[in-house]
Parts: structure tokens; C-alpha cells; sequence
């Protein structure tokens, strides 16, 4: 028998973690919310140290997180961004998050990777922003993160998504860099 | 509340469309049941015209097929690839799939998009094996397939993943044909 779905999850503390009614005002506070999604992740031991969150861009309102689950799920496309995306979709039930006529902004702790560059260009969003940079990611732990194409901001531009990046850059590389000294190999 | 999981399924004619039980012996049996796939998911009009299925190397046994899902399951990141190494690496119980010291095949009806192509890269596979081209997709249907690195074979063997095209590509083209001329917009 083949099998023929797969459940993905976030873990129960994010519920604890996050103001799911607060409205999100400017990158800061968005970039923000990822960056601490990022450290509860650390601390509860429940994967990389990236967290990413889902906003609708004019009112602020908050329409999904993720975290990193590679390990706890076995699922090594479960990144943070990735849960993200894939539950905003879900919730507002399209496909192409912006289809709506409205923006939608997806904020980062770090840099994506190349599979979440690449999911970024299909999933409707209108605005990434970023905390760390793949440098950081690099220096501070041993996770690769892959090939881009050399203009890979250009080329999300040129699709209508806007990038905006070292957003609270110094709290995101803190995370990263608690990682790093942690040893943790998940 | 936000939502805090995500189930994705692939449906349920793939239980009488394949044979789980034979040994898919060389790169042509691969990705012919890949595009066997492909096919189907066009008759069914269950999505995009892709499919994937992903196979131990050695044996030939198959783990886990995909069929894109973007659609019915409001998922852009529900491409054929994608569910395939999903659902592989949750059947094996690793994120990683070839960490235990076997090779890993993963064969597909297209060049995967930016997106699955960055996938690849942390999914322990060993071989990427390919039916048609990006060109055949963008000439044949409307599907933008996203930007890639310049050299992205080069990267992929420089990560130990071989990659192979060109396979039954005709057959794969027929396929996409056969959507690009049924006016489908899915």
C-alpha cells in the first residue's frame, strides 16, 4: 500500500507563544514576531532556529506563523517559511494568497533558503521580510542553505514581490548565534 | 486561534493507477510512471499535468508517488515533487532519506520549478531524473517555471546529486501538449 497523505503540525506552544489578535503595525514588528518564533523554537528544542509569520499588509492582522519542523515531522520541506505559507493558504483558501486584490507580507528570521526562495515565487505574497542574511546563517551554525540565482532579489522583483532585508538584523543573528554555541545538530 | 496544522492528500485513483508492488528497474520504467501520472492527473482534472514518484535505487522498490495538488488543496507548494519526498521521508522515518547509506532516485515528469528544485537539495536524494524540459513546459502551457541559478545541474552534482534529462522526453511533451490544448487554467 502506498501511502497517500502526509499531516504536518506546529507544535502546541506556539499557541502560549503568540498574540494571535494583535494587529502587526511596520517591519519591525513583523520581522519581530519571526525573530521570537525563531528563539521559542530553540528553547523548546523543536528544531532550526527559523521562524517566519504571515501578515495582511494593510491592516496588520496576523494569518499564520511557522517554525522550523524538519526533525520533529522527518519532513525536510517542513521550514518555517514553509508551514507558513502552506497554513495561510489553507485558512484563506486559495492557492495565490493575493488573488484577494489585497498584500500580503511574509517576514522571515533569516534569509530563505533555496526551496523556500523558490515557494515564495508561487504562494502570492507581495512583501519578504528578512532578519539575518544567509552570511549570518552561515557563520553562526552549519546549515547550508543553498543555491540562488545570482540576482535572486531582482528576480522577485521583477514578479511584484518586494524585498526588504537586516530588519532587526542584530536580534536575529543573536538567535542564530545561541544556536550555534548550543551545539545542537537539529 | 491560528491554525496550527496541515494535512495534504493525493487522490484516491493513485491506489488502482499504480503497481506498489513492482520493482521499477531503469530510468525509463522511472519516469514513465511518473508521467504515467502526469497523465492521469490531466484526465482527472486533478491539477497541473506533473507528476513524480521517487524509488530506492538499488531495488527498484517504489516509496511514495506525487501528483500535483496546488489546486484542490489550495497549496502552491503541493507540486508533484514535493508530495512525493513528503511523503517518502515520512513513510521512512527520516528527513533526510538517503542517511541510511542507500541511494535514492527521484524521478519526474518536468524539470521541477524553483521551487522543488531547491527542495531537492535537502531531501537525500541521490539522482534526479527528468522527462521534459523547462522549455517544453513554458512552450507547451502557461506555467512560469521560476528562476533558477544558472548552473543548476553543476550545483546539484556538487551536492552529490546526479541529474538525468531528456528521458522519454516526447512522452512527457505529449502529455503537457494535451493540457496546454484542453484550455485548462489549473
Amino acid at each position: 500500500m502506498l501511502p497517500l497523505q502526509i499531516h504536518l503540525t506546529l507544535p502546541p506552544w506556539i499557541g502560549d507563544a503568540v498574540d494571535a489578535d494583535r494587529r502587526y503595525a511596520g517591519d519591525e514588528e513583523r520581522v519581530g514576531l519571526a525573530i521570537a518564533l525563531s528563539r521559542h523554537n530553540l528553547e523548546h528544542a523543536g528544531g532550526g532556529p527559523f521562524g517566519a509569520a504571515l501578515f495582511d499588509a494593510n491592516s496588520g492582522r496576523l494569518i499564520a506563523v511557522g517554525v522550523n519542523r524538519v526533525i520533529p515531522l522527518s519532513c525536510s520541506v517542513a521550514h518555517a517559511e514553509i508551514m507558513a505559507m502552506m497554513i495561510a493558504q489553507q485558512r484563506l483558501g486559495r492557492y495565490r494568497l493575493n488573488e484577494d486584490g489585497r498584500h500580503y507580507v511574509l517576514a522571515t528570521s533569516s534569509q530563505p533558503c533555496c526551496q523556500c526562495y523558490g515557494a515564495t515565487v508561487w504562494a502570492g505574497i507581495d512583501e519578504l521580510l528578512i532578519g539575518a542574511r544567509t552570511d549570518d546563517v552561515q557563520e553562526l551554525t552549519k546549515f547550508d542553505e543553498g543555491p540562488l540565482p545570482a540576482d535572486w532579489i531582482g528576480e522577485l522583483e521583477r514578479r511584484r514581490i518586494a524585498v526588504r532585508r537586516d530588519i532587526l538584523r542584530d536580534q536575529a543573528r543573536t538567535v542564530l548565534a545561541a544556536y550555534g554555541a548550543s551545539g545542537a545538530v537539529y
